[in-house]
């Protein structure tokens, strides 16, 4: 079974190095001195390897039971949450007013991508609770802040999005939930809410159900969507829990990976809920946590590639077959490890690469949401805004991919359950899928945030790596390696913009027709520039760690970075060749 | 759950419009007139879709029990078994002399192509006695011959291949198990193989184990290995069933996918056993096989495919979500249904675009290896020997990339198990690992099928491809969607064979760094090549066919085939980016 090791050091040279966070004008980054993200995420990484991981493949194994209508997850989930809780990680970076230890969010996302890495189904249960934390913090009452946030911060209660019904998720104008209003101002909701992650458990006391519901007599479509909180239980003035609410678990799916996390039908039958926020502005509520929710599965995406990466590693030093090449790498023993093949340190390379560069991508980006909703920076919320789909398109298309190539080192090894390779892959595969799926990124990224504020964040990204490549070609060290593979991705990303803008308008089908391939090529393009911005500053870092990272930053440049052409001549054969085939026709 | 509906007009199209294999000059080409072969495929297509396709899902989620030491295949496989059995589908290429019904080996391979794309795991069955029947047919002396083909041929005896044990499996110098000669001239076999598909089951009264051992005092590595055949039931001069041999179940493997298949560790305990060719050259045995083999894993690879495109375009007409860019396509209805969309469109493509393509080049293949093997044809056998590595890893590479596109059209639904999505990828994921992963699939292609007969087999490819796009030249129809591109991914295979020419002998690693994206620029431009000469004759299908066909290949030239230029660019940074960080710095 594979163990797994924070990345401790990587991540400190992110914070420190590329991001500068302690000299950065955010409230609370101040504080972030080495010494100090260094305690927490080496702390976070015992926890992840003691605790976390050695839950992994029994939860998989296991999964969760609905037993007489309660979900039982799997044996030593609830000791493991209680030492979570009682270390205080799910209070990280919330709110102290209501007992949270007021770090940035960047910190907490640092942490949920190492417990991710460890055990995403398990680190869910947590990480659903801080969404449901969010939008109570931002759009509750003071009296429903005052009820809730304490508990949902110290994970005493648990949260749960309920969005999905059987015939609408993406298209949520088609939803039929509904909610009745009663004379004392609560709702009584029903419907049938499918796909609930973390809808019902043995972890925590209460479940306080965020739900997306129609309000009797609201207009149709989206326009019409009010958010309310379902608790399981009703909770009395005092928080004391009352009597059992109106919502049940109809059954418990099925499904291809993350079996330790119960993914629910939830029945609601006349249950009792109070509105979050106002009428018909559900949608609206959602939208301003989907930005912290799509950076969470990015990190999920990244995490499972990057444990499974520590697991493919591990098996390449130690496997033995055939010989080097170049001549016997182990002449005493009866053949060289896996390691020393080309082709096996290729895919080696491919997922380090893409870890080392995904993770500075997914820190910079927390670190801008920060700036956005701490220092209430308009440009960074702009930009960040712009990035969230690409960030979660990106990662978790290309997490899947490396968890693949993770799995394919073990050769049949790999297939067997045993080894943990298989769950890697299907745990990660729901990350493209969860948050919006990467199909429905791409069509954000290309139809609402590429042209809003008339295209102006997209121009600021651009400039910002125009100006980098700029103010840095004088560095012969950055020049070749760097510089002028970042310069060719720039000038796809900047031809793919202008062919979308002169045809946009005219052809939308255009530019939806090269959506997926719009966000691979952006991502890419984000990933070089993380690079690019990495070697420079690992020049100054201690000889090993200087070596190993523009090796491998070199590598994502030379064999990576090209995919960006590909990419543009897709976009560049339009619509034409997509729409050709009539729908009746397949 | 899924239906399956066997491609027989598509098969058909390629067997007589591309390969006109009635007038080919290969044994048994002559009959393959149009009327029979459409008459076999849509029985085979009615076998798959009534009886195989409804056991799929069943046979996923009961698997294989072992139970006192046999193993029991899930509810229903017995029944199906004995029906392909009846109906002669076991013995559909196999030899006359035997029993079997002598058609060529290109009908086999379409046959189990469907078989496959409808139930992938009780397929293997089949599939692993035919590679027995083959190598006792190649390599058994006539009293083997006659004592074994035609139980197997009928599959009342089924057959395994057992070449792993825990310690090798790409590197089978390294094997332990070994064979004590006797004085009878049988050998006592001892040892342990481990990942042995239809190691045990209870679909046949008997099964006849092919075994890779080292007799007692053999050289070291494998020149030192022969193969054996040791039944599970020692068998009498009449074929009457004797004594169980000492060969045993040590468990069944809990694996990602295929859990209709058991896959076995298989214990030696002195089991008699009785060589099949010669002595120490077992290796050379089994390669006779090889291509065989690794053509059925292509094939399965794409059937995945196939069968999970199906299923993705089903959904994609039903499931109603948001609306066509171009106005409502379903205006009486909530929404339109996904097809409009196009990103999925462009994924219903892609896949489409690859399973058609992919489709042509396996049958391609396989009448190139009736070629060599019935028409004893130097060139054809040369050429085959080439493109088998290319189809193995590009077909299971793709096949299984399109799994993952056609799960994606599902959303949430493709990762609940009930709709069947997930298995489709669990299946085809090992198809990229057995039969010699797809790294080693590249490592043969480049270290020995590209430099063999100092490269003439590469040379015929390229002339062959270079005389199609010469030959066709004043053919504008085909000039700019299909011509043009193909030329330029010739262009690109052409300068990634120079670029392993004027350096393969000095740097070694250099090719070897390079070997999986050759593979794959490979794979593309023989799919292009196959998409240029369907165009060709398909314009004088009627217009519905032709209109599809064509639109489907454009898709391919103008979206796909464009990635050879990637991979060329991958190629020629050469093995320094990919070998700079010491195999310690990892």
């Amino acid at each position: 079974m594979p163990g797994y090791a924070a990345p401790v050091d990587d991540i400190q040279f992110i914070l420190h190095g590329l991001l500068d966070v302690s000299r950065q004008d955010i409230p609370g980054y101040g504080e972030l001195e080495p010494d100090l993200t260094a305690a927490v995420l080496t702390e976070a990484g015992r926890i992840a390897a003691e605790v976390l991981a050695p839950l992994n493949a029994a939860g998989d194994r296991e999964g969760c039971r609905l037993e007489g209508g309660a979900v039982r997850t799997p044996a030593g989930f609830r000791a493991a949450f209680d030492e979570v809780k009682a270390g205080g990680w799910t209070a990280l970076d919330c709110d102290p007013d209501y007992g949270g230890q007021g770090m940035p969010g960047l910190i907490g996302s640092a942490v949920s991508g190492i417990f991710s890495a460890a055990n995403q189904s398990f680190t869910m249960y947590q990480g659903l609770t801080h969404g449901a934390y969010s939008a109570i913090h931002a759009h509750g009452s003071a009296e429903q802040k005052a009820r809730f946030l304490p508990r949902l911060i110290s994970c005493d209660w648990t949260g749960t999005m309920n969005l999905t019904e059987a015939q609408c998720g993406t298209d949520l104008g088609l939803m039929r939930c509904k909610a009745v209003p009663q004379p004392d101002g609560s709702y009584r909701i029903t419907g049938e809410k499918i796909f609930i992650s973390a809808g019902d458990h043995d972890l925590a006391e209460n479940i306080i159900h965020l739900v997306l519901a129609r309000i009797a007599g609201a207009p149709e479509g989206i326009g019409g969507i009010s958010l309310f909180i379902v608790p399981k239980f009703l909770v009395g003035e005092e928080g004391t829990l009352g009597a059992r609410n109106g919502v049940s678990v109809g059954k418990i799916e099925r499904k291809m990976g993350i079996h330790g996390n119960a993914t629910c039908l939830m029945r609601y039958e006349g249950a009792q809920g109070w509105l979050l926020g106002l009428e018909h502005k559900g949608m609206r509520a959602m939208f301003t946590m989907m930005n912290e929710a799509r950076l969470g599965v990015a990190m999920q995406g990244l995490a499972q590639a990057e444990a499974a990466c520590q697991a493919a590693v591990a098996y390449a030093r130690e496997r033995l077959q055939g010989r080097a090449a170049t001549g016997p790498a182990n002449p005493q023993g009866p053949a060289d490890p896996l390691i020393v093949h080309p082709d096996i340190r290729r895919s080696l390379m491919d997922q380090r690469s893409f870890i080392e560069g995904a993770r500075a991508f997914a820190l910079w980006s927390a670190m801008l949401l920060d700036r956005a909703q701490r220092a209430g920076d308009g440009d960074a919320e702009g930009l960040i805004s712009l990035l969230i789909p690409v960030l979660k398109g990106f990662l978790t298309d290309k997490g899947l991919e490396m968890t693949v190539q993770a799995q394919q080192v073990f050769g049949g090894h790999g297939y067997i359950e045993e080894t943990g390779m298989s769950q890697f892959l299907r745990d990660a595969r729901i990350t493209q899928i969860y948050e919006g799926a990467n199909g429905v990124q791409a069509l954000d990224l290309v139809a609402r945030k590429l042209p809003s504020d008339g295209g102006r964040h997209m121009a600021a990204f651009l400039g910002q790596v125009s100006a980098f490549i700029a103010d840095n070609g004088g560095d012969a060290a950055l020049a070749q390696d760097f510089l002028a593979p970042l310069g060719r991705a720039l000038a796809d990303l900047q031809a793919a913009v202008r062919y979308f803008m002169e045809r946009g308008a005219a052809e939308p089908e255009t530019v939806l027709a090269g959506s997926t391939d719009f966000l691979h090529l952006f991502g890419h393009t984000c990933l070089g520039f993380m690079w690019a911005r990495m070697a420079k500053v690992a020049q100054t870092a201690e000889t090993g760690f200087r070596e190993a990272k523009l090796a491998t930053g070199r590598y994502y440049m030379a064999r990576q970075l090209p995919a960006t052409a590909l990419h543009l001549a897709r976009i560049r054969s339009g619509a034409g060749p997509v729409m050709a085939l009539p729908a009746e026709a397949f």
